[in-house]
C-alpha cells in the first residue's frame, strides 16, 4: 500500500469486516455496497480490496483487475434500478473532493427529470438502502 | 464492437486521424485530448482504440488494459497542471448525460475557489488549449 494510506479509514474497515454496510456484491478483487448518503436511489459504491488512496496511487495491475468488476456493478445498477443511464464519478485527494481515502467509484443512476443531489447529503439508515441493493443483487443474478 | 456502435461518431473520427483534436498522448490502446468545452482548464479526455459506446458494452479485457493509461493521464493532468485534486467522470447513456457515444472518461483537474463549469459550454478554440496539452505533455514525460 502507499506509504500515506490510512488502513483505519472506513471503507478498509468496511472490508476488515469492522464496520457495517449494505452489501451488494462482493468478489476477488473488490466489494460493492450502498453509499450511506445517497445522491440518488440505487447509488452505489465500488472499492477494490487493494489498499489505494485513490486512481493516484492504485497499483496499474490493480486498477486493471478492478476495473471489470466496476463494470459488472455498473451494469447490474442501470438493470436492477431500471434507469436510463448512469453517471460514474471518482474523486481524488481532498482539493477533488474526496472524503474517504480509499479508491471508489461512484454509481448513481439516472431516471429523466430526476436530478443528482448534492454530496453531504443526510445519512439513509440500512433498512431504507437495503432494497435497492437486493434489486441490484437480483440483477446480478440474472446476468 | 457492440451492434450499436456508431463508426461515424467524433471520436471515432478523431482515431482515424479524420477529425482534429488537440492531442496530448497516444499509446497501444488509448488516446487522450483537449475536450474542446471545457469545464475546467485542463479539462482532458481519455478514450480506449477499442470501439465501445461507453462503459457499459466495451469488453472487459479491453477495460482492463485501457484503465492504467486512464491513470497515467489523470497523474499527468495533475502534475501539469499543478491541481489540488481531479474530478473524474464518465457518463453512460443519453439519459446518463452522454453526448459522444464512444467510451471517454473526463479528467478535471480542481484548484480551491475554482467551480467546475456546467457542462455544454463554449467551444474553445486549439490554439487556447494546445499550452494545457503542453504542461500536460511534459509532465507525463518527467514521468
Amino acid at each position: 500500500m502507499s506509504a500515506s494510506y490510512d488502513p483505519q479509514n472506513i471503507f478498509a474497515k468496511i472490508l476488515r469486516g469492522e464496520a457495517p454496510c449494505v452489501r451488494v456484491a462482493e468478489d476477488e478483487v473488490s466489494l460493492a455496497f450502498m453509499d450511506i448518503m445517497p445522491r440518488t436511489e440505487g447509488h452505489t459504491l465500488v472499492i477494490p480490496k487493494t489498499p489505494a488512496r485513490n486512481l493516484l496511487d492504485i497499483p496499474a495491475d490493480d486498477l486493471a483487475r478492478f476495473m471489470p468488476s466496476v463494470q459488472k456493478i455498473a451494469r447490474a445498477v442501470k438493470a436492477g434500478m431500471a434507469a436510463e443511464g448512469l453517471v460514474v464519478q471518482q474523486f481524488n485527494e481532498l482539493g477533488g473532493g474526496q472524503v474517504v481515502f480509499h479508491l471508489h467509484f461512484h454509481i448513481l443512476p439516472r431516471w429523466p427529470g430526476v436530478a443528482i443531489k448534492p454530496p453531504g447529503g443526510p445519512v439513509v439508515p440500512p433498512d431504507r438502502l437495503e432494497p435497492y441493493a437486493a434489486r441490484i443483487r437480483a440483477a446480478l443474478a440474472a446476468g
